[in-house]
Parts: C-alpha cells; structure tokens; sequence
C-alpha cells in the first residue's frame, strides 16, 4: 500500500480509537473497516449509525486529502439494513470530482456478507481556500 | 431530569465510549455535550467531523426515542466553523414533525462560546414499522 | 417501453410543464431528458439547480411508482458542474434498497457529453404506510 | 422592498416560469411564495417535491446573491406534509454562515396556514471562487 496513506492514517486518531483498519487508500479512494463491538451498539441492539458514519468519515478524509488538504464541510447519508452485533463493516470512499474549489465523494459502506447498508455523498473543501477563511 | 432520559443515555454506549454528558432530554428534544479531546482531532488538528457528528446522533437518537422506538435512516450535516482541541461542545436534536411513519429533527452543535459550527437534519422510522421489515 | 411507465410519465404534468421526455423507466429505474432552454437558466447563465434537481425528481417519482405507490420525503444532491444553455441533460433514478418501510435511490445527472453534473440520492415512503398517517 | 433584490429577482426567470412571487428580501435572508396550480401536482395529487424544493431554491439563489456573487453546489431537504392544489406555499431562505469560501442557509417552506411543510439547508460558493474553477 501506498506510505502516504499509511502516514495520514497513522495520523487519524479518531478512527484508532474505534479500532479500524486500512484496507486501501490511494488519491481520490480509500476503504477501512471496523468491527462492530458491544460498545458500538444502538439503542435497538444494532450497529450506532455514528459508528458506521464515522467508518465512512475516516475513508473520505483519506480519499481527500491524499490529493491534497482538504477539510470536510457537508456530508449526507443513508442507512437502511440494520448491522448485529460482531460484524465486520467495509466503508469506502470514492472522489467523484475535485475542482479547484471542491472536491465531491460518494460513501459506501457493506456488511461482512457484502451488501449495501449504507450510502451517501460529502463535500470537501481545498484547505487553499479554508485556510484563508480561518485566519 | 426525566429519568426515562437518564436510562435510555445509560444504554446509548457509543455516547459513553466517546465521553458525552446528557444535559437534558424529553420527549421530541435532547442535549449533550462532549469535550474535544486530543484523540478526537482531525488531520488538520480541529474537531474530527466524526466527534460533531456523532455528538448530534446521539441526541437524535435519544430525542425521537423518548417519544417511541424508532431508528434512524438518514440524515445530512453542514460543518462550517473548525473547533480546537480542548474545548467543550455541545449536541442538540429538535424534533420538527412527528407521524405514524416519520420523524424529523433539526441537528445543532455549538462550541463554548455558544458559536454555531454545525447544523443538519435527520429522519427516523418509527420501530413499529422498521421492525416489521427486518424480519 | 413498458407501458405503464408512459401512463405514469403523462400524469407527471410538472414534468411536462418543463418539457421533459421519458427514455427509460421500469421497476426502479427510470431516465428522463430536458434542454436547458434560456428561461432555464440561473442568475449566472447556466442551467438552474431548480432544473437539475426537478429532472432527477421526476425519474425518482417515477422510478419507485413502478414498483408501487411510495411518497418522496427527503432528497440530497450535489452539482458541481455548470451547465450552458443549450445543453440537453439527462437524469437517472436508480433504486438501491425497497423494504416495507422505506425505498432509498441513487440520482445522476450527466450533460450531453456524458459527464457527471450532479449526484444524489433520496428516500421514500410506500404509500401503504404516507396514506395511513394522512388521514 | 430593496431594489437590488428586485432587479436579481426579474432575472430569476426559472421562478417567474413557475408564477413565484417575491416577498422580502435582503442579504442573507429572501420570501418567496407561488401557487400550487394543476400542472404541479405530483402523481399523488398533491404539490410536486420539485415544486416546493424550487421554490426554496429559488429563495436561496436571491438570499446569498443580494451578499454577493455565489454558485448553489449542495442542497438537502425533507418534505413532511401533503399540499393540496390550490393552496399558496412561502419558501424562505436564511443564511446561517458566510465565509470566504461558502455560505450555508436553512430552507424553509410553510403552507397557508402556516404550517413547516418541508426543511432543509444549502451550501453555496462564493463566485469569486467556483469562477475560476469554470474557466
């Protein structure tokens, strides 16, 4: 695998705290994934939608920043098959555009038995111009 | 503090994992906050999108629970304003509309100077029909 | 084509106010076309979101009436493409998940050389479930 | 009523096509309301999603415009209550956050009675930026 992605996801401590694990990531694509632990469950007993987004989250910083920094701004997303309790789940990002002003991914996450669950889409801004706006 | 609310954040265990406090909860609203600790920064060194989401789900979750198990479908978030580590941030779900087949909330998060930094919206099903279905 | 999706297609008149032509549709899918004529253009001379967005509605409305009554509850897209006038684009609604309680689609929108403008998805609700609580 | 919010409204010639009429706007916040004629029912008979989201589209394009050049790249919305033909609608569009790089607003539309029918938020760029990506 690619040491840059290797690096930036040394640096994503969020994802280490809830234990994932880089599958791939190169410019523009990444895939982790996590398993679903006790602590991970919802109130009904299922995979915590926070912890299947955050999944996807980890994977769009990568497939974005590996092209260059670039800070998340919009993200939106759909679950729809509940996940128990053990499973393994697959999140992956993929850049469907990057301009100079804004870099478009689409989310997908699948369980162990590789179906969809989840899908969505995020915004991502060139950290060119968001570092501007900090300051 | 209803303690319906007390015992439904008990079970919410990602919430835990992640630090929050329950702040107030009742039927169709719920507040939380979370502090932004170091392991929580992104890869640009501010709040990881994942913490400020996360900390918006779980007030989503319990806001529409108090009032009848349902389960979260969907849901979009705008992240505008970045948040350093250290500080303390806070989660609320206001629940907008309520039928036999939907609910609807309003998400916000602000950070300690009561400065808005996050806003969205999100959706659930009511379990009655969510549990039909996954049988 | 099949024929119930021409029955459909007529009855979709805020399609027909716009102008727009059915290509393809069955049980979740459907593909829908529209020219970006001069009062179809936004304040900077390009095609209107408005437009885009109405294009991939349709195909959604129809894409998941094929497979039975649902009512459209929530959508999401990004456009990141500008659009001239002149330009015939083309919308596509592709159904990823159908339970009893809800139905999740994917949205495209590509101009006339192909490429991607717009991504989104959207969700629905089986009619089963809409009519019960409106009434 | 301000008389740049005018001149950008007679331009927005996608919203005249639909009969929308102007009822307030100033930076960072516009009204807007139209008609739920025949022709924008939708296959349930009651008004077309692509009619309501148009119209808080189009008073999102007036309420970041009046603040200076901005191109619409995001938008997510839930539509919660029927309309029945006939009924006159108000969108409303207020901006919650402008940067140098975006400005995100929250979408509101209300039916005769007053009633939130549907709700949501969108991000925009400021031309100055989405410009030079276009050239």
């Amino acid at each position: 695998m690619d040491s840059e992605a290797k690096k930036l996801f040394e640096r994503e401590r969020f994802a280490h705290e809830l234990g994932m694990r880089l599958l791939e990531a190169h410019a523009g694509y990444a895939k982790l994934e996590v398993e679903v632990k006790p602590q991970f469950a919802n109130l009904h007993g299922f995979a915590h939608g926070s912890l299947i987004f955050s999944l996807a989250d980890s994977a769009f910083a990568l497939s974005v920043n590996m092209e260059g920094p670039a800070a998340a701004v919009q993200f939106s997303m759909n679950i729809f098959r509940p996940v128990p309790v053990g499973d393994v789940i697959v999140g992956e990002s993929l850049q469907i555009y990057r301009g100079k002003s804004q870099a478009v991914v689409e989310l997908r996450v699948t369980d162990s038995r590789g179906r969809l669950i989840a899908k969505g889409q995020a915004t991502a801004l060139p950290v060119h111009y968001a570092e501007k706006e900090r300051r």
